[in-house]
């Protein structure tokens, strides 16, 4: 199979330069970027040096849909929303990894991104790809939308309690922590070393753009869901997203059942990993791997539950989720290329 | 004034003799230690030398009671208890950096600290020390329990909102994150560098000793406050605290009026700055200070209240709210010698 | 093939499960742990759920040398010489990645890491398997003696110099930085998160016990070799190893003369990646991969030679050069399982 | 005593503000910035709320010097060369810690930093304000070149032995590692924290603008100083240098001999702390601090001395040194507002 990668010098390009020079199936025909094109991945990435060298190309979507099986799209929210629809009038599939075919209203899509919505004949075709929650057979799909990063640790926290409609949804607080390399590779005050390290900040205080994601796919599973709290924080780490997640408990709740709860519900998922219960997860421990734990604990003082979720932004949170949505669009075991350990510590 | 420090090797106690070694009124007579005692601080603590290089001694109470005006017991829970009626008994002046003598409720106490409960005598005569909302006058104090230092962030956050009777106490959830000195001196794997470095942890779930601490003093101030969700984590990162805390809002409310009275509670008191509508504040900017900064926002499409505060977790969450209670104490300005900027970047 | 590791609960040996599960040609067979025997790889690592979970066995050599075609042992020094020699006479091969069969001279062996010294016989017949400077077909090798962490970033930064005799090895220098994991998984004081983040240390002045093994080869490869200066840090990061060599030059030398001959000594050494003229390598561009990337410059002001060489301590310092070895035991392509990108950012 | 800060948005501006905040004899008059001006410095650094918050000026040297008893000017290099004549002429005394006035030689300058030199009359006046080795009388002088960060660990470090001429000074090699704040504020793809975190760089390979002015105060103390070698790295640490010193020894060298000789010389510096036989500083051990550190050891197999001396670069090495240098010039003593401990943990 043959895949093409536009905007390979972000994070997310990458990251799918790493995951996809080892998946056994796939060749990387083509990387493009708009403005480093000319110039080689090493340039941008040496430590791709004899892994993953080649030319940087510049964006001819006619010629990338030509002769690509596959185009991720690993650009800016606004720039997907030219881009892919072209790609796919060209006849060719794409995963888009920007927000920018996420929201099914664009109303929304606007006021939360502040960016003219794509064509709304493109986005209709666009498959949410939370891949664990799919409700379609991505082998006939054209275009997969991935999930935000926060949105997939979130949702697939919540996904077995709010589905089974067993908890209020308008409860919900998500209380939400990542690592830097969420915020991409351009360089500013805020992020920068000495700005960031040994310090903890919180930033876009009720105006994070997945907020609206969280909700839509909430309401899809929830007639009762409406607005939720969600919260982001800056850490002073690479990779990494921890969601604690409080809301009201149902009657009759204990840890043990939620455990249960979690472990029937994904047990034919590989890359959801449920905790023991009185054990919790760090970011570090799926770091570099697409697995997303998850833990459990009811709280009998408050009757509240709390949800805990891992991921690594960069893998189950963009690349690394996108490989798991292309093996199932091309029909590959979903773990192909994918079934690697952690890199801990 | 002459001070004695026990239990100076620990992180407290290290703190306490900076911040006293720059006080002007001030002179250390005295450090202690159960294990250390016959070595220097500077065996311990390199970086005192020349600055308050001194033998470590024993723990002999008569002797530290007799020519202490005050004494700073920066022991662990559980040695407080023994030691400090010892010291009361003896005559001077105590300021507890423990936990011992911080909850009224002995039960309460033996429940979260696993430990025997202090003599009841002395625990009644005990003065809690959140210095802001102290509703006695100090000078008149012979032991002071000073806050924990998950309890002063998240007090100071809620004390305007819960003391006007403003919100429904029991829909608080305080989401804490600490810096890693918050777990003391002691090697441990869970705090070991390679284990904790680029690495988010959640620890103690529903278990933290200082729930019923933050619970007694809501309860304090409003009749309705009962149980609160109270989570905790380790970020990587060797000072700071940031607590964000969630409540639903009374009808009416914004964002301005929230800056608005939370200006006005703390008019008088220097060290808890509110930041401007909008702007909010990183636990590096209060880094080796003794201020604690907080931020408000309301959120109307969830109707809920967002309060950050951030301190460090060595000062204002330990030796230098003891400093500033010892300034009460003693009918000093209680700025004195604390009146220094935060250590940026 | 079938192979046993002997330590599994360090970090070595992690890096040994992480690297072996996604090698193609490799079952694990056996894990095994002196103090950990009877739980399971995911009590001591969770990041190995669903991956490589397993049960810890205790160590009955000939058990184990009887199941396995090849043991792994990621014992501690003094360990390793009682253990090896029990699995050689029970007729198993043997990669071991401690210290205890790389010294020739018993001798030193014992003044350096105060410890007895192996059986003579075994250690004659122990191969030191720096992989690219190998002199032995390790297709025959019943014992390679994995090289330590610095050695390896040292010695492939000086090889091609020393071997070809341009320099004077007295004039070498070798100014060492490592990564925090170097240490290993005991909790310590220096080592732990709120004493070692933020912080620089130096340490083991003129005692680590890599001295000597560089020196020996040293020795093997130009018969003017003697004592070199050799000093080691600890940097607030979790992996890499960077050597900064400062050398006296040979007359006429240039900074393109020495990468041309580097390129021409490493052509065929895929893990060796000589960086252009110009531009140094970073630890992190070697983050989880078995590279090892080497940078030279000349300066005529001093007629000094300063190379730059960088590796993962845990892959090509440690796992990851034992597995490039164990290809070579079994007449494998040395990449096999191990031609993967760093993990970047 | 009134002082103007120009430059007060950069770190070492802010770092004056700070340590000038709590001196007992200065008032900060105006600080100035050329970006800024018009905004308060709370909008560049929140930290300094209720501390020193102020408007930010113009920079309008005349009014400057009327109003200041002296004026910090903490502009980049090239700006101070411009800046600092007209305060001179103006009237007022400047200590300056950019590079501009530090090499007495115009064509080094010029070659080092790529940029005009600045007027030779002015720069003849300018007195090298290394405090522990001034050779002139700080009083009467009108003009203080602050020394760089990296000079001053690596000559505090060197003094003792090139100013008796115990060593051949040809054969230093200065290996020096920083904490990224001495990159300044400016936001870099380099320093941007995913690319810096959990990493460690080498940068400015054979081309640090420091070397000239290393050499140059060399060979002041010794007519056979020449080039020296010197590298420099980046560490992923906020504050810290450490300076890590090879050279030859004389005959008959120990290192007790070493501890002595460096005892003795710096028997009257308050700020230099030589560290007891065997044991070595680390970075923290300075943090926040004017501190020092030295640590000696004498290598008899190499007959090599090593030297490792830290400091904090924005204090020792910039605005602290600067204050001890105010002192020094209003005839205070040296310690005045500078005698506080170092933060640690």
């Amino acid at each position: 199979m043959n895949v093409a990668i536009i905007g390979a010098t972000g994070y997310g390009g990458a990251e799918l330069i790493r995951l996809l020079q080892q998946h056994p199936d796939v060749t990387i025909q083509s990387c493009h970027s708009s403005s480093q094109h000319g110039s080689e991945t090493v340039d941008s990435y040496p430590h791709l040096q004899a892994v993953a060298g080649m030319e940087l190309k510049p964006i001819v979507t006619e010629e990338i849909a030509r002769d690509a099986d596959l185009v991720f799209t690993a650009t800016p929210s606004g720039v997907s929303s030219e881009l892919v629809p072209e790609l796919i009038k060209a006849g060719t599939r794409v995963i888009d990894l920007s927000g920018d075919f996420r929201l099914n209203d664009t109303e929304q899509y606007e006021a939360w991104y502040n960016k003219k919505a794509p064509n709304a004949a493109v986005l209709d075709n666009a498959v949410y790809g939370l891949t664990e929650w799919l409700d379609t057979d991505l082998t006939k799909a054209q275009l997969v939308a991935n999930p935000g990063c926060y949105p997939t640790a979130a949702l697939l926290g919540l996904a077995p309690l709010v589905k089974r409609q067993l908890i209020d949804p308008n409860t919900i607080i998500i209380d939400a922590k990542t690592g830097v390399s969420g915020a991409g590779r351009n360089a500013t005050t805020v992020t920068h070393f000495t700005e960031m390290n040994d310090n903890l900040k919180i930033y876009k205080v009720h105006e994070h753009q997945h907020t609206p994601e969280i909700e839509q796919v909430l309401s899809d599973w929830s007639s009762h869901a409406g607005a939720v709290t969600f919260s982001t924080h800056l850490v002073p780490m690479t990779r990494g997203i921890m969601t604690t997640i409080y809301t009201d408990a149902p009657e009759g709740m204990t840890t043990e059942k939620l455990v249960a709860l979690y472990k029937e519900s994904y047990k034919d998922c590989y890359f959801v990993r449920i905790r023991e219960q009185g054990t919790y997860p760090s970011t570090k421990e799926v770091y570099g791997s697409n697995f997303c734990d998850v833990s459990l604990a009811y709280d009998e003082r408050t009757n509240r539950i709390m949800i805990v979720s891992v991921i690594d932004n960069l893998v189950k949170g963009a690349a690394g989720q996108a490989v798991q949505n292309m093996n199932r669009m091309f029909g590959l075991d979903e773990k192909t290329g994918l079934a690697f350990a952690p890199v801990y510590p």
